[in-house]
């Protein structure tokens, strides 16, 4: 269990990005150095306690990057960033996905993992679990082995976790309805 | 002086986004652990010999959400996220801006900054150095004060460093030509 109730630093705003969604606003988490230094120490934490070593983070644009990049750093991992088509200028593979908007892709530069690297897929948020799935099938094609995947927050009413089933999943914040 | 020669890690992909422009490709650079360790360690090196604590690392999204956040967890800061239009669920004020390719505009939330914070603007680039006066100008609006701009790149030929007269500005690459 966490010290900090992370909650309390979530901020819900109904109707957004449309009629009926509770968003949960993490900008109120990001901007209290507090809550923000003790996100990264329980992530760093769960990871330095395993048996195995990172060698690459990936985390999807825009707000995963956040988090990925603090675990990468606290792991002494390389990072790597997914994002979306036409954006990295290298050769790349895609990966189309449903979110729980709407249809989407991601690309990864082929050269950014290497076969065997163990990885963590990092995220904001673990909804339905497309985007997940997604990037998961992208590190894999690459030869990469993910080892784990981290969220913020976990949206457990929605089932993301049945899709990443034989993943081992580290979420911090749970909200079990909508 | 940086120890590493960061210049080696950053990749020149030709005629991308258009033709006639060299882009340089950080994802090389960010995927090494060393190399990515070593940017985290001179950026928070830099601004922890200075007289003043950062309340604040303010980025825009989605690259600089990546040096932004790995600053503002090093110098136990908050980090505020700049985005485009619409992805911000509260209350925002907004600012437009020219970059070196559009048209655009970033906000940032009403809350995120206040009176009186200490700050740094973080990103991955300086070109013309439209995106860091819009992000100054939404800093200021609320009241915080920019103590500094950090870039791991800027492109020196653009003169974007002249937008920025008056403010503290470390960049740890710099390219003298296109």
């Amino acid at each position: 269990m966490a010290k900090t109730d992370f909650k309390k630093h979530i901020r819900t705003v109904p109707h957004f990005p449309k009629k009926g969604v509770m968003f949960r606003d993490i900008t109120t988490l990001l901007k209290d150095a507090n809550a923000l230094k003790e996100v990264a120490d329980e992530m760093a934490g769960y990871y330095l306690k395993k048996p195995y070593s990172i060698d690459k983070v990936v985390s999807a644009e825009s707000r995963g990057f956040i988090f990925g990049a603090i675990l990468a750093k606290e792991l002494h991992a390389g990072f790597v960033p997914l994002r979306k088509p036409g954006k990295l200028p290298a050769k790349t593979i895609r990966e189309e996905f449903d979110t729980e908007y709407s249809k989407d892709a991601f690309e990864i530069h082929e050269d950014a993992i290497q076969k065997g690297d163990k990885c963590i897929i990092c995220d904001d948020l673990l909804a339905t679990g497309g985007t997940s799935k997604a990037a998961i099938r992208l590190v894999e094609k690459l030869g990469g082995e993910v080892k784990s995947l981290f969220f913020l927050i976990e949206l457990e009413f929605l089932n993301g976790k049945e899709k990443l089933k034989g993943y081992d999943v580290f979420s911090l914040v749970k909200y079990d309805k909508e």
